[in-house]
């Protein structure tokens, strides 16, 4: 059985991993790292990850493949190491989702090692499945990104839309992680809408490198608005695009369904989607519709941010690179209500 | 000092317009009225209310001017003895919003007195002020339009934007009343986001017909999507827009600034605003900006479905008609957190 | 591999036992009813369950056990033939959990089947683990009795305490299950608390009986209060109780560990439990507490009211009734955050 | 018109404040200081306070009362030359709210100006209406303690129990105030219920010294534990308590009533409050009830843990020790739902 490492179990993200890879059943947990909370039980952390009996490491142990949940930066210092040594690496943060430096340094600042980027594939399987099986390194697409992208990829694939779309995020608070922050605070968070980062969030450029790979020049115009909602897990995002020719209700939910065939994590559903339908669980649901007053399209797609839009998809990767079963250790249903 | 009156009182819409005419300081709410609650205490139905020491009534006792909260057809109904009588009329409900009885039976059915419809107008003081101030019948906007318009209005009649804008809408749940259903039971709206009306909903004609006179030919073509997020109070509306020609952000501003400078409800912020910075108040806030990577104007407002989206603009378009100063009654502030 | 069917599919209830047995690894759920939506798919009323493929049915198909997640009084009728018939049978409703049928009779009226009531076994596997695994009638215990049951246990069997006790509970509002209510409408629930059940709540009988036959004569006095807090999931009971003799921080710590240490799901933790640990797992966490300056027993329990407070326990004890491991099918850890 | 200031406006209990005197009819709010946001315009720290056009100062300008929502310590020290020169001075901290300085000194460490506490009055004005009209410095008591106070002084003063009481008690999240913390990180709080402080609770001295002055001896034993809910505004308690002599609902009731009949701001309800009728206001609802099963008394007490339990609150004894009506800018309604 696959030994499996997680970098930075102490957030969000990292918990998740581990809550998943804990109970794989065909990979093992063996090591967590966290930088602070080195030497404690990862129970005193996290108690619903006791059951796991793991303690919280400064380096990981013998591993075989390694999952990094560290923050953008850290996270591909910290991985170094283990690319070189050929260990399968998926890295959910942002360090390797961008193909090109120029791109990341816009971000996100200096690269610490620009010439792994080309080696990295993105991890969305649902348009990367056969990369990702052959690589050692994968980046899981962020929360935001993902849902956008799996939105909009048919209609840009097919040719049928302009290039020049809009993805308006709705996003669960975990998004932001576990660190501290007034906007997260609960008594401001609560009972709250807002949008942030009008002038430009950071998945932006990895909805434009992704759609814009399956585009036909000229480049995508992507207008991008994230808005924090008060409820803990999940993402909403309504995506809009102008036809570029006429197209029935039917053909388009075919298009989808073909599209996604053979993904077991994305349903095309034919009533309008919650997030809540996705809690805990990996499924991306995607309701692809018409504005018939306007001849608009209108995708709605939902996902939970921390598994589909983040440890989960990370999973579905790593599953790819170990060769298992894409969906192995993921076939827990949504927890609903 | 006028005497008003409230009919259905029993409704989100009727209690918060008690609650903000039982303390009105030029205005004195006489008698309330409620189909299923007649002859008890309104302290009964809506315990926060019991200091107004009012009894719910069949019909309404002698009054100087009626508010009604009741749902829409039941609405034109129940106020058009008022109306014959040439009492100030607000009403809270769609009856008198649209201008164009082809409108409001697409969207609604036969309307129960079509022939009023020429003289109602459009309650939104900060585009029909003087008309409000010399009508007898006033019907108070939706509230997403109400957010829609006032986010949209100053770009349109300043020609700045193509007749083509996208109103993505966020509302809390009291916007769909206090009638039972299963998209509002707490453990299904808890924690979710979802959107609905994707084939339409009820306050696009509003938009369209008050965009639409701002705008010269041709009509413009609006897509709007609410969506429904977990809390009590609040929306959030999201307005994006296609400039005809070049504005920087200081221009942007100051036109909004201008367009709104006597309006006492409207707010221009410089950093994007937040629901819960107008929660039980009247106010509307904007936040216009670029998305300069597209060009695109995104325009941020929120305000309180049921005070600036529903009630609180009701009393101001009552406060116009009775030749009140319009913010009179209306100057609490939000309560924040 | 044993067939298992769900009668009332349809419910907060009979889906989260889909859930669980759905992806049971030694039971396989082959069969569900559903009164008003037989015929549907089950992924038509629940989306999260699409992925089991199932359809709601009118009458159970061949099963060799059966779930009921039938509203009382219903469930003793339609389980009759499965009892009958000598098929394993775990029933979430109050029909089968209590031992005299007066006692029914005064909280539900008139049982259906009273002469059952001596067959059944009360479903809390840490106090009845050998008479469910001999049982082929088991009622899981209810969510609140759960709770306060489980937090008091050790202190009665002990003679630790007086026989005067209070149960002080705070549930998430999915324990009132789908059916509409205004007390589950989003707008009344959400931002609110608020006692109720204060003449007496249904499950007071069952905390008075389970705690009674673990104390010696006089028969206990139990105040149960529940409160309704703006949560999906989760209850916390706070217990209060009068200690009868000295007893030290570490002695009543050890009495608890010890009292529960053959059994998987109760964990005694050092640390006050919050509710989200126990989010979609069927682990019960137990603070046992001094009130120093009072000398007073407070003891604070948390669960999830669907799981084992519903049908995680159901699940735990059909485990048991068929000879597999306790845990199977319910290891899956709790959601967090 | 008094000038009123207020000293530490950027919290929640100094925000809450501002929007009370902001709006009081018989006092003006002049000036308000902030440590860390001096010289910002007030709107920028909190957007809904902007139509109140102040500025955040360094010192307070010109005042003839002031209200203090410092921290405890740091408030009596910024207190002390306001109290020197005899100005009417309401403190929100817990400095001055317990009578004897080993009381205060053992909850929470040496008192700045302990020779001060005999001169203050505690600010609850239903049981010391008189000491506060003619006080020069008065301590708004705590949110829980207000609750549990009013909840049981009736029964106390009349001999009602016996003089041991628990207060189960639960708040929403504003009373942590605006300072970070994991415990009140959205992510962490929401979807969740935990008791805290279980070693003791700063405001169970203040219960006890209040209780205690209305009982005879022996001293009162009172077991308060508090518990987190995923609201931000309002506390619900829930008081246990042993009947010392029969007594009928009936008498019950009556005595409450009477006991708060010249209150204007506490109301004896029939029903179970919910703390949702008191949001925003000034009101304290007091459900008074038997468990007819063991004869324990139980009583509901719901407030706002900004208003009655703090600012609000605050501004009722600043009225009193003004001379104006007690209810002067108190008047608003709950905001409901």
């Amino acid at each position: 059985m696959t030994r499996v490492g997680i970098i930075n179990v102490t957030g969000y993200m990292g918990a998740e991993a581990a809550r998943l890879l804990g109970r794989h059943p065909q990979a093992k947990l063996v090591s967590v790292t966290g930088r602070s909370a080195a030497g404690k039980p990862l129970g005193e952390v996290f108690p619903h990850l006791a059951p796991l009996g793991l303690t919280i490491e400064e380096e990981l142990g013998e591993v075989d493949a390694v999952v990094s949940a560290l923050p953008h930066a850290a996270s591909a210092e910290a991985l170094l190491p283990y690319i070189k040594r050929g260990l399968p690496v998926v890295d959910l943060s942002a360090d390797f989702r961008l193909r090109k430096a120029e791109d990341y340094e816009a971000w996100y600042g200096t690269h610490p090692t620009p010439d792994l980027l080309s080696k990295a594939v993105m991890g969305i399987p649902e348009l990367h499945r056969d990369e990702i099986a052959g690589a050692k390194l994968v980046a899981a697409a962020g929360c935001h990104a993902t849902a956008a992208i799996l939105a909009l990829a048919p209609l840009v694939r097919h040719g049928l839309i302009e290039p020049d779309v809009i993805a308006d995020s709705k996003t669960g608070i975990s998004g932001a992680g576990r660190t501290l922050g007034l906007s997260y605070h609960f008594s401001e968070a609560n009972e709250d809408v807002a949008a942030y980062a009008l002038g430009g969030h950071r998945q932006l450029p990895e909805i434009t490198q992704e759609l814009g790979a399956l585009w036909e020049a000229p480049p995508p115009r992507v207008t991008f608005v994230p808005h924090l909602i008060p409820m803990t897990r999940g993402i909403l995002v309504t995506a809009y695009a102008s036809l570029r020719r006429d197209t029935t209700t039917d053909q388009l939910y075919d298009l989808y369904a073909s599209f996604y065939e053979t993904s077991p994590f994305v349903r095309v559903v034919d009533r309008p989607p919650a997030t809540k339908q996705t809690l805990g669980c990996n499924d991306c649901l995607l309701f692809p519709t018409f504005d018939e007053r306007t001849g608009r399209l209108v995708v709605v797609g939902v996902l939970d941010n921390l598994m589909k839009g983040g440890a989960g998809q990370g999973i579905q990767c790593l599953n790819l690179m170990l060769g298992l079963p894409e969906a192995a250790g993921l076939q827990g249903l949504a927890l609903y209500p």
